[in-house]
């Protein structure tokens, strides 16, 4: 059986799947010249080769690096152990920071996540955990220590805890969620939040509070998202207190988002699957001799790393998106922004922090 | 169905291949003494592996990297969409360089490819190109930027086109073909043109521009090839003309070799597909019981950095190689190659740059 | 057919099989506090993939590269050519250490290999081999350059030849075997030998030669074991004589190790194959409703290097594991080490460098 890669499966329990991914990037950034900053860019956003499978008696695996950029890193290193409702993960995975961050990077509706999930540093770490998916409800709960690329060394660990309700109320699919977060950093560690203008392509931080001396992290994150027929939206919000190493007030920074999009095809819907966005497929693809679908996304994404005296800037990100799939396996996607910008990093000509970002950006994609 | 590694396909238009090539290299490199150079020396010179497939709808992808001296790097990364003799190709790929350059380094006559291939760092890079290719006519054109190693980063970019006639009369194969390229460099770039003395397991270029600050560069490559029966012939130029920074007269540098081969063993030919060369394929294999295919091939290899008060150096390559393929994806090379060269880069215990290099060096090769 | 993997192969010859392994580690280090050295530590210890695969007319191939840590390192790259009892190897791989050593990490019987495995420096090397096989012999014999990551550059060469007797004697497998080793450095070379305590996730080495100046290394290892039913044991002992550059005496350093094992649940044993222990598998794994295997092991691991006016410290261990194995290819792995270090290379705040570290670890593993 074909699912973008073959799968194939025998009766004895095993099953064996190579997995891959391929986003190529470009566009442009414009910014008020005299920061200088900005302009045309374009890199191999992702390039990612994997492979997942089941081994008899309920175990499995699954595998995946990213070699964009011609540097090899490990996303997904993981063993697992199902029994009845309840999963047992152990290896290198996301820490349940929430609903976005979670979704596939081939099922996001705009070209990046929301600014958060990259400020804020959500990353993959080598640890275990315990999943239970039972009916509409979802548990997540694991211990961590670092990603695989700072073992052995670092001494950090967390724990991370994520929590979903996600019944189907006749057609409509809903989605309410919350996560908590405590990292604990080994001495002398420093953390640092700032992100790039909605595209990756680019060096720039607009936003940046530079190095904090920290001792720990405490997040909270709150999620809710629908779907029915072609309309979708999602809100998510995340706090973020940092635990300062000197005697100052520890500041809590915050980011949210809030979106809605639209299928402009007949029959298209959002896919969902246990907690996340899951792969849309297009109701006539061109290989049925169709147009693939087409999908229109609104966006607010706002970013504060302004708080206890620390000014790391804001963003309020106005956004728009249009997703063409093809098939269920391609997507070509068109995406504008127009950030505004306080207290930003770099200074313009007269001294002035606080103005606009206006972005264009492409992305071609294939998975399989 | 196996063509050196399974080629899995089903009848809705996907198809899923892993492929792979293993070459270790060894030999001797022969210069005056007084030099300090040359000796004995061994490598892994690939160890590649990736996969291709089809996805319905006309999409294709395909990802090759390589890992010979455990360092990644990321050759081929494609996303491709066909319809009628017209193809888009995304993603990082050469910029259709010429016939040599083109074909794949388990296809090639020699151990290395002509020295201008490597001397005017053809490379592979992240852009989008549109190929035709009707009946004997091949059309290649493309926007590049860099190779993925480079981005985000650099603001280069490149124009590259290339048209090739191929035409069957009887049971000869023509091949006739012209490139122009041009690379427009950003602010303060160099560039730097050398070569290894045929073999790739030395650190020593003996012909080298040394860098030179350059604005673009301009290159116009001919090409031409036929195969008849068990002989071939193919010839090759190439003129580089850099801009150079400062308001100096521009220099062209030259490269070009012409070669002609023979199959020893019965029926054997030299493999051609798409205006490349391709597989040969051995008539009788030792899997069937024969021998495998043994062919001879000579070359004269010329490469010329001297010029416009440039003193780079010359070359001029007499090369001799024997190719053994016991079945159609193994073979075993021996090369013998005499290089004269002028103006080298390392002089001899007496200040002469003007002596001559010989070089005996063997190949293993898999490919799968 | 599934072994881990699917096992894909046709009746002309071809066959091809992907292969990996992921194993997590995590544990402590106790050690005196006043040495600064020890604690809590984990790490992906492991995280391989490759393929390996047979063509028509004898030949075949092996890729396995890890990404554990998010560094890219080549294990095996080998093209084969079978014929008769005879093998050809060309590639990189072992240099035909001895039992341990070659017996592949995921079938080991405690956390890592003896000590002497990793002090020595024995790595995979690129090369040329014939092995022979022939009934209960077994002769290695290769000749080596250096490590991939090592070329081109190192002028190291090495020759490395292993003889192996394994009688089977009704239910019971024999294996008597020794191993020689020469490996010339060039000049400025030098080698140092240092080892961990027991575990790969800390950075510390408890003994240590330091960096001695030498010309060539000599080694001569021999290794014996039993396996019959539910028990087995296993000896290896290994010199290793250094030549040092300067004219002074030359040292021999020692290591070896002598564990027996044996399965507490019903029916199981542990596997052999062509000179090396193989996969054991569970009489009643957990796919079939049992409980898997469990193992007890018990091992002495000694370490001397001390010798010629070297005080690189020595190591006598004491060593206890336990082995379950849900299924054929997963395992769990406790291990309880007690190490006695004489002439330490971390003293204690009183200044002595006798004392003695206690290591708990576990691993999860899984492999296909």
């Amino acid at each position: 059986e074909f699912k973008g890669m073959p799968q194939i499966t025998d009766k004895s329990g095993w099953s064996f799947k190579p997995r891959g991914r391929l986003q190529f990037d470009a566009g442009t950034i414009d910014v008020p010249g005299s920061t200088g900053r900005g302009g045309f860019g374009g890199e191999t956003r992702r390039a990612r080769l994997g492979a997942s499978g089941d081994l008899p008696g309920g175990f499995g695996y699954k595998f995946e690096f990213d070699f964009a950029a011609s540097q090899l890193t490990v996303t997904d290193a993981i063993i697992s152990y199902e029994t009845g409702d309840a999963e047992i993960l152990v290896g290198q995975f996301n820490t349940f920071q929430g609903l976005e961050e979670l979704t596939s990077s081939v099922h996001t509706s705009f070209i990046e996540r929301s600014a958060f999930t990259d400020a804020f540093v959500f990353e993959r770490r080598v640890g275990a955990a315990l999943v239970i998916n039972s009916g509409d409800i979802l548990v997540q709960t694991g211990a961590f220590t670092d990603n695989m690329i700072d073992l052995p060394g670092t001494k950090n660990w967390s724990l991370d805890s994520r929590v979903v309700y996600m019944p189907k109320i006749g057609e409509t699919q809903l989605h309410l969620g919350g996560s908590i977060h405590y990292n604990e950093l080994q001495g002398g560690s420093t953390v640092r939040y700032r992100q790039r203008p909605l595209v990756h392509f680019t060096a720039d931080r607009f936003i940046n509070t530079d190095r904090l001396d920290a001792d720990n992290e405490f997040g909270l994150g709150l999620e809710s998202a629908i779907i029915s027929g072609p309309f979708h939206a999602a809100a998510e919000v995340y706090w973020q207190n940092v635990g300062l190493s000197a005697g100052m007030q520890d500041p809590t920074f915050f980011g949210g988002s809030i979106e809605a999009g639209y299928f402009l095809t007949k029959g298209d819907t959002r896919g969902y699957k246990s907690g996340t966005f899951d792969r849309s497929k297009p109701a006539s693809a061109v290989d049925d001799g169709g147009f693939g679908s087409l999908q229109v996304n609104l966006r607010y994404d706002r970013l504060d790393l302004n708080d206890a005296g620390i000014i790391g800037g804001t963003q309020d990100g106005y956004m728009a998106s249009l997703v063409w799939k093809p098939t269920d396996y391609t997507m070509l996607l068109a995406n504008y922004a127009h950030l505004e910008y306080g207290d930003a990093a770099f200074p313009t000509g007269t001294g002035s922090r606080d103005y606009a970002a206006d972005i264009i950006a492409m992305r071609a994609q294939i998975d399989f």
